[in-house]
């Protein structure tokens, strides 16, 4: 049952909660930009000022990288009590197209129920209430279990500084289950886990032309044009019928189970329709013979983020362009394994090139799918928490997106992970005009310390 | 035979000449750019003056238009005597990437032989050059024809206002042929005239999928992707076998004679190497079964000029955009009408659509495509003053860029059109370190007046 003392003590402070997670998210902490290094940084001293005056963990401290710093507290003088392991991200995703922003990104807004700004729900918003579910079992008798707290500023960009920390020091991070806020629900008042996350590779590619800009006059229909091959190569690498046309992609991964299929059939026509609503869209395209739940979460995916190239100014210019790129990424289901995925994408690029061009890829960022068991001490610890929450038994739920360092923490660190998701539908997670369901920010914080009030029952 | 009085009056103003051109080219007049406004007005009254006080046509003016304004004057007291056209375009280029740049795009900078700066050679240098004719044969006698000067400032958007005015005001500009500087040589030291023409149409597809950003990681492999349909759509309308995909194109276009065809065969080899070295390329790959010089001039083309969409800063953000533009053209040869055209292209776009997709088209500009007769005796005075200028027979091009304007004088004007060419293939034209090789200046101006001196015999 759900500890009054927290509750009580969740509504008194809930202003200055409410207060605190103003001031982390108007810190423009975009960790992809190198002009706002400062600011990542300057987030990261907060969390580590809020971790130790206001958890009293005394000796938290801010680990400088090779990139952004990670921030790093602990407790666990508990002899003989279980360990977690929380995770969260600080840092945000960039904020363009920021004319589209109905109030500045970094201007945190409250509009009825809903908190704006960038990174409100994904992750400064879920992350910050586990800070203040430390903090209120702290003013009540201490925490139940040890903890240890890893937040790192660059999932956004690939979490490499994190990744190479774990690989380094697995001992540190000894625990006995991992528990990440950085999922969503499938509605308003569902309590959702997630049991699954996408792999990704997210790589560049440039198609290079002449050594310098063509005039069309004199060189349309003779000269490679980088932007027509970029064209031809991104239509040939991902058909009009949605299949990913990379040999060996499919052979590698992992058969779902008739099971889940049916699982995911099930939820897909509810699911569709809520992805719908909040996308603006009507219609959901994609490989055929594929519900929309299990093309969105249990196979893989190829999206080009990104293409810029030539005169894209106002008016005319008649250039064939020196060279053209665009950005992309494959998300992953388990089995596929990034380097390996990117190996066979290369090959296939290098394949595609066409007369007078050539192609480079520069890979980006890579991280491992996973599948989580549902029946660790952790996961049931965590749905009752919810369940106690909301009132409603937990939805289980493949995530479509990516948290790169699960997988690590699944296999270096060997620990059952436990993803309670917080974030809704319609929260504008990486686009414009991103918010946090105020009331999910406060059931996070109770959530949060029930699941740690339960995991050494 | 050259007048030898032409000769000393160029050589004796030669520093001044190259100074007034610099002066000219050193006004930044980018048509295209909104922010230049005053710059290409300051252009055109630049030239006004020059017409005025250095040729000594006092009733020279600026004429206002709903664009960029027109530059006319007139000398036509000489009846009996034939009168020629004289046309040329005072706006350049945008400079991007500037960064490509040598020296700065509008700072005039003499290398050895050559003039580098925006405009030097598209079109100012020739441009100019038929002005400094015009003041040299005034200074010896006056000039042997009548002459009416019209200078455009929107070659490089699509001469909008020119159409116009051309349309309005024929009986005005009524005359028995007319110059054109706007074209280029085979090679330094080979008199070129150009007799045919491209046509072009210019247009901006704009992909439009969701109503906002949505994140890769919620939609990827269910939502529209506009970067992924404008690569499906650009690999359909030309494909790798640089066949343009639009049903009725090609049954427009008039056939070449076997005569020509034979011509542009044979020098294909040459010029397919002076445009490899001069474009720095390896290979000049397109349609199978023509020659490089039957695809450089006399063939339909379809290239994308620029395209841009998404996230394209540094590091990744896993956007699906809702929107991607790219902006192409189709050069056209005779007998492809360019409204026609337009909607065969438009037609076809919207039949190559995707789910969740839409297209719109938008059309920037349109030019139709010409052949001109060399028998017209305005075209045998051009050629005689270019042999004795050059020392050398006259080789016939067609070219495969387009200036509209020709097609209107040719069809509104019915005027004989003579282009006289002296941009070189590594005059950079329309790209950085734009470049005018300074002896072609001179030429110019000795031609022009040798042509002017010859059409009345």
């Amino acid at each position: 049952m759900a500890d009054p003392k927290v509750s009580t003590y969740v509504e008194a402070n809930a202003t200055r909660f409410l207060d605190e997670l103003k001031a982390l998210t108007a810190i423009p902490s975009v960790s992809a930009l190198s002009e706002h290094r400062a600011d990542v940084h300057r987030a990261a001293e907060f969390l580590v000022s809020q971790l130790r005056t206001q958890v009293g963990l005394p000796k938290a401290e801010l680990i400088e990288t090779n990139g952004h710093p990670l921030v790093y507290g602990e407790s666990t003088q508990e002899a003989g009590k279980p360990t977690v392991l929380i995770y969260g991200h600080y840092d945000v995703q960039p904020v363009d197209p920021v004319e589209l922003w109905d109030t500045p990104p970094f201007e945190p807004t409250v509009k009825g129920d809903n908190l704006y700004v960038r990174g409100a729900v994904d992750d400064k918003g879920p992350m910050f209430a586990t800070i203040k579910a430390l903090e209120t079992l702290m003013q009540h008798g201490g925490l139940p279990v040890n903890i240890k707290v890893l937040i790192e500023g660059e999932e956004e960009m690939g979490g490499e500084a994190i990744a190479e920390y774990v690989m380094k020091h697995p001992d540190r991070l000894q625990a006995d289950c991992a528990l990440v806020l950085d999922t969503g629900m499938v509605a308003q008042g569902i309590p959702t886990m997630s049991y699954g996350l996408r792999g990704i590779v997210y790589f560049e590619i440039v198609a290079n032309g002449a050594g310098r800009d063509l005039h069309s006059g004199v060189y349309g229909g003779i000269a490679p044009n980088p932007i027509q091959a970029l064209a031809w190569l991104l239509a040939d690498l991902k058909g009009r019928d949605g299949h990913i046309n990379v040999p060996g992609l499919y052979e590698m991964m992992q058969p779902l189970s008739e099971d889940e299929r049916d699982q995911l059939t099930q939820l897909s026509t509810e699911v569709g329709q809520r992805l719908m609503d909040a996308g603006g869209l009507q219609e959901l395209p994609g490989e055929a013979n594929y519900s929309i739940a299990e093309r969105a979460t249990a196979r893989p995916t190829f999206e080009v983020h990104g293409i810029r190239g030539g005169f894209t100014a106002e008016g005319a210019k008649t250039v064939i362009p020196a060279t053209a790129t665009a950005k992309v990424s494959l998300r992953l289901v388990p089995d596929q394994k990034p380097a390996e995925v990117m190996r066979l994408v290369e090959q296939q690029i290098q394949k595609l090139t066409a007369p007078g061009i050539t192609f480079e890829v520069q890979g980006i960022h890579n991280g491992d799918a996973i599948v989580l068991s549902p029946d660790s001490p952790a996961f049931k610890a965590a749905a009752a928490a919810l369940e106690d929450e909301f009132g409603k038994p937990v939805t289980l739920l493949r995530e479509g997106g990516s948290i790169p360092i699960v997988a690590l923490f699944d296999s270096v660190l060997k620990l059952p992970v436990v993803m309670m998701g917080f974030s809704l539908p319609d929260d504008n997670v990486h686009a414009p005009n991103e918010k946090f369901y105020i009331p999910n920010y406060y059931a996070a914080i109770r959530s949060v310390a029930g699941f740690l009030q339960r995991i050494d029952q």
